[in-house]
């Protein structure tokens, strides 16, 4: 209520208390004010109510909301649906323009700055999660995946005898499909980055495409290394980094390849770090203006909905909130760990010793697959059924087939890995319960396998549980009996 | 309610009332029932009733909202804002899977079904704005610019030898960059194809990429002979339709042009013709295994807010009221073209002929031009201003470089435009007071600038001014004083 | 957005627009300024945007939304349930205090604001519905009967030996209790007013208690002749007017009453007059001081949900929309009217001449009656399950006894009405479609009473259905076959 | 989604992921079944998913959200605003009939089983606050002290002689006005009841009238005396509970007051108890016939609005979270009474001995008032503008007289308290920061009063802050000076 209003309502309503009220006000404003100046996340989450009216005042910003307004464009920011409307609090326009998915709008400006300040709010929480020279990021609305695309595609523009990316295997479908799609040819590293494979001239190498966060058994690539090879070899070097924010380690490893070697970009999801909505990721590195490129070569305007969603959920965070959030991951790594090596123990097998990767777990599945060979799969499938979801089991001898590329041993970032073994991972959000009851489920399922001879279970019962499991296990195709 | 719990309900409230209850549920879902069995945009608009509960029965259908769930992955669709969850319905896994993004997500049954639903109703949509025989097609959360991005890179696995994209030219900096994006290069053609053009090799030119809707007084492309053409030499045929859905003449053009020669694939924005958020496009075609291979393309999952926004926006319509939309829109464009007629005569002007234009109008300002060389700038600023927006004025003689490619009098489309103009379109949604208020503003514009010498304006206001008008102008940077 | 934040927001965005995005921030503050000034309903409704934002500013000066506020009472408007603060639009502090409804209260500013304006706004909807002379009102969250009940008990205090109410026979339950909760005695007027009622002794007779609004074949009463006789005994005057307002004769009848004779109050429900929820009242009359005596009667705070939904309400209409929403209503009558005696004399029946009621129509159901004497309940059964909801038929011969007292002929307002009918309002936000579809499912259902013999259809059958029908039937419990 | 839709949607997403989602939509369907079935409130508290499902699925069996339904009554549940719609999840029938609050209406089943189920959990909640024998109750759209007036209006029929209540003194307007606007005379007790006050004779005293819940220093009336002698006269007894359920001490009062005597009805608030907004109460008994009569009392529909709060909100809690809320308050009671203490001691007061008030505490300002007569005034005053909301000072000497009666020593429940003081209480949904801000502001406070003389601060700056302090303190009016 501005001034003027105050003062008729004074009139309505005894002056002490409108003053009182006005008062109020003011401390959400200057909630507001201290955003907008600092363009940081605040200590302190905001209640909704603060949350909501700054929303609604970047709302009435944007043309689309103006009383007054007549538009003759062929885009107008009109929406057909009240529902529709009211779920993006009446910010219609997106972001970005044609030229620059970071430009400003004339027609929004509240969008505009809806998507200023959400940009400068990450940095900061990229910053705080440990990544502290970083200079400059963006959201965009696009997964992780077509990101990492994105990063490739503005790279081909400054090297355009690159043809080739070197690129540390990791069984995940969507990064290596990234390279695919921006058009080059993934050198595939089996193990680690070896001299010789520079062969390759670094003149048509395009970029190193490395992984921090990963499923175990596999572990971050060893980034300080691989960002020294890149600045000797003058290489530019794009980091998958998709849910390695909530992980100090990651972070850790980004900022000392930046520190003694190049890194040009990392790559991030919204989602998996932030506890939104799927459709987000976050492009960062340490030199502004190749952000900047690549900002620009995204043609067009943008969804604002991964933007909000993110800073609507930071603003209720605040920094405080998302510190605690991490240390109690980290805190439930450590349960997670402790209770599926008993558990593991019990049933005689073991808890895979991975300790550089702070995330994933991975407990042999050995004895139940020496049983019978459907057994490892079917465990997966009763797992899906009995509502444990994330728990991937990878069994031995996938081969599998992705834009041509053959991979052997598929899902174990491996051609040979000696056993096959059972992946659970505490991301940010996961509970003390979750884990109780992931355990508790895991254990029975466990019993019933040895239990009950899986072969006798009739095979067409075995093919469509197996189905299942291979459908919900979210990157393979797994071919049976092979 | 289901059966069981309504029976419990008769015992607390008189059964025959249930009774009747239960009945007016069963009429919601059979609404729910025709929409799963023929996939078909129902014919009379829902009521947000029956929309709210359809979305929170898939919603229910979905991981993250199981009562019983464990998430052990790394990706569970937590949400940490109610705030975020309740605008998304609580529907957080998005849209597709690493490997297609239109494929089905395990956890997320729901929002699976959201997904195929919402591309069988856009795609019945597409059929009655007028492309009949369109067989297939997906939305896709990225504006249109990045949308023919993915178009471009899928083409490029098919032709590894393409290079050039042909390209009559318009000048909107969105779709040119998707080609430099992309990594190609486009080959400008300033008026129609000629022949000689061809001189690139078939086998050297990725595709022709051409367009439907644009500004006046550029027509839309002759895709009949285009498709054509294409057809003959074997070259694929990406259309740009950005706005084009709501025009039966845009849609005709590429349903004769798919029917007598080639089209692989169009591309229309979402928020531009169904009334909905910037950030989503459709990618439709008449091959279905290649509409597949490009939504194979897109590396990973992605936000269903684009889809979600859509499906709620069309069932609240209906296909009645999409074809009364549509009828509107055609109504007044037909009375904008008179108004503005009027008006033009009134003040010296002319309306532009562009009859093949079925969305965009273009207004001589030859007179106000001749008066003093800034005031066509300064026209558009006041119009600004005066809160009329998506009005575009057209100075002469700007020339303007878009990834290293000048454009001499950029935003006329041509090199050489014989008059400066002003744009006004009649874009759906449009009412017959936007037009009325427009006209309004449009003449006291002029008025004012008649009447005043501009020239007298210090040089400061004027800068000032023709800088905000600048930034106004979506896709142009215009250098004053030139 | 106050001044520094939007200084602020000016190095984010370019402050043109930031500029542009406060100007129209202003344009709605503008309105609400209007508002708090005159205290009248908007002409034109308002957008829901500047109704939430109005709603928001109001909140965030009430205490339990002071970012800063410690709460060490008894009664903090603390909300447990986000789900619950947020349909409240976090006003939670209710309106008015112990002493008086309409008071202020000091925790909540924004509360008292909106009781206030709300007030105001009604009262101006009052005047504009025909009654120009009133002079104050109050919304009390209480349905219409308990709103008269609290007007008698007010007149206690002022009364002490009115032992009295005289009541024009009208059948609705709620009326009759309101004076028998209110611990008074009905003196029953079967017909009109006589002269010789008033052996009574004015002194006990605590007031008149007259209708307006009410069921065909039933007219309002003359409410000038009462008004005149109260006037000339000194009797007070209280008018139930329950759904009055939508029709400008019960409003002129009002009016003309207080003219030239005595109303001192007249009670309006919210939900049939303003189209919101079921749960509130308005209390209208001339005497300020009198109107203020009965709100400060209502012994406690109360709930602000009935003045919040009645304000958004009002808001959103504008008063042109509510007078349009009043003509639309006034022409579907007399389409009603057309289309429902077309109807009767098609079945031998006819509309009953009851030209003085404007809102309730009431056609003979003599034919069916003669064929079998359960026809008539079985047709208002079979109109009930047609979801004909509203449509009430009234046979011949109830007797009810209501709190004691034993209504001959109930329903029909007579202890004998020449022959049974049925009856059918067009009350505000009726559509033609609502009565196209009452007369054709009523046509079909006169059809299949003649043609079947209802005596065939087995007793249970009849009974089920009637006791339905009976329950249905608003105000009445029928004996059947007594 | 009903089977038949499950089918079908088996086509479209595969059979098993539907088959999943299915099953986890059956878990909600249980917990709604438990709910229906047990009528209790769930031990563990519903997701938000769950209620608004189950919200839904009432609304859709309501007549105005029948897809096919036509209205011709004078009230068919149409609402024009949808904001308005929304925010009562379209359940707009409201509550009960004409002819009983707790009746089931026709046209509104979804309603109806809202309200029943509503009571139903309420009365669980009463018997799990300690009245284990409590036999029936209903929520009422109306504050405690209207409810209070319903239950003597109700009396009233049974007692028609009945002119006095015999009411011990507590200083709070809405229970002495619930008396005075029912019509009855209070017999106001200013200590105890004592025999000789009988002399009134049993038959001319319509009920005893006691409290329960009050500021400190006033401990709850001896309920089991008065429930004794009230049983032994055959006098009625209404209990006044505003704020007693969130006490085991005052629910363990009523319990044994209607052990060994009687209590006809208990009345309490819906806000104060159950953190929802402002406007319902419940009236409770032991004879279920005595609280049905009451509910007849009240005359024609009402609200639903808090009823659908307190089933919203219990849903929320379980009655888990209630019992943990009904803990945290009884701990931070004890808490508030040593930081009290020892503030009070450091400032040379005291914290009043008040052991039998569960709720409220008082700390004597005898020292301050010796100083200055207006400090006691000014420190309230002060702690209203420091946002420390609730706490409430009492001077001396004050005299009040509400509807004609005098009060002297008004707020301090007595004619001469020996000192003045002042009030704070520990009520549901209190936090340990609440009384730790309270403290921290209260000591700065006291120690600026101390240190300024307040005598200095000028008459006017004085009066303003009394004045508004006059009217923060609610049910109050000081006269300044006297």
């Amino acid at each position: 209520m501005n001034s003027e209003n105050a003062s008729i309502s004074e009139r309505i309503v005894s002056p002490s208390y409108i003053r009182q009220g006005c008062q109020a006000r003011r401390t959400h404003e200057q909630l507001i004010r201290l955003l907008l100046e600092k363009g940081k996340c605040p200590e302190d989450g905001w209640d909704e109510s603060t949350i909501e009216l700054f929303l609604h005042e970047l709302a009435i910003m944007d043309s689309n909301n103006f009383l007054g307004n007549c538009g003759v464009g062929e885009r107008e920011g009109r929406v057909f649906s009240s529902l529709v409307a009211r779920r993006h609090y009446r910010l219609i326009h997106g972001i970005g323009r044609s030229g620059d998915i970071a430009a400003i709008q004339p027609k929004a400006a509240g969008s505009s700055l809806l998507n200023r300040i959400t940009n400068s709010v990450v940095l900061d929480m990229l910053k705080i999660a440990g990544v502290k020279t970083v200079s400059s990021c963006f959201v965009v609305p696009m997964a992780t995946g077509m990101s990492l695309t994105l990063c490739f595609l503005t790279l081909r523009q400054k090297r355009p005898t690159g043809k080739y990316i070197i690129w540390p295997r990791i069984d995940q479908k969507s990064c290596f499909k990234s390279m695919i799609t921006a058009g080059f040819e993934p050198v595939v590293i089996e193990n680690l980055l070896e001299g010789d494979e520079l062969q390759l001239g670094p003149e048509n190498i395009l970029c190193v495409h490395s992984t921090t966060s990963c499923f175990a058994p596999r572990v971050p690539d060893r980034l300080e290394e691989l960002a020294m090879i890149c600045d000797k070899y003058g290489i530019p070097h794009i980091v998958n980094n998709a849910y390695g924010v909530q992980s100090s380690k990651c972070m850790h490893l980004i900022q000392q390849g930046a520190r003694i070697g190049r890194i040009d970009a990392f790559v991030q999801s919204l989602d998996k770090n932030f506890m939104v909505p799927v459709g987000g990721a976050i492009i960062a590195g340490f030199n502004e203006s190749f952000v900047q490129e690549i900002s620009r070569m995204y043609p067009g305007r943008a969804s604002a909905s991964p933007s909000l969603d993110v800073l609507i959920t930071l603003l209720s965070m605040g920094s405080k909130g998302y510190r605690k959030l991490l240390q109690e991951r980290k805190d439930t790594y450590t349960y997670l760990a402790e209770e599926l090596k008993t558990l593991a123990e019990a049933h005689g097998e073991r808890l895979l010793k991975t300790t550089h990767n702070p995330i994933s777990l991975a407990m042999s599945l050995q004895g139940i697959d020496q049983q019978n060979d459907k057994a490892v799969t079917l465990l997966g499938s009763m797992l899906f059924t009995r509502q444990v979801s994330g728990a991937r089991v990878v069994p031995l001898g996938n081969e599998q087939t992705v834009s041509g590329h053959v991979f052997k041993g598929f899902m174990s970032h491996a051609t040979e890995y000696p056993c096959p073994y059972l992946n659970a991972a505490a991301a940010i959000g996961i509970t003390k319960q979750d884990v109780d009851l992931c355990i508790k489920r895991l254990d029975k399922c466990l019993k019933n396998i040895k239990k009950e001879n899986p072969a006798v279970i009739s095979e067409d019962t075995l093919n469509e549980m197996a189905e299942s499991f291979n459908e919900e296990m979210s990157d393979v195709l797994l071919f049976l009996g092979t």
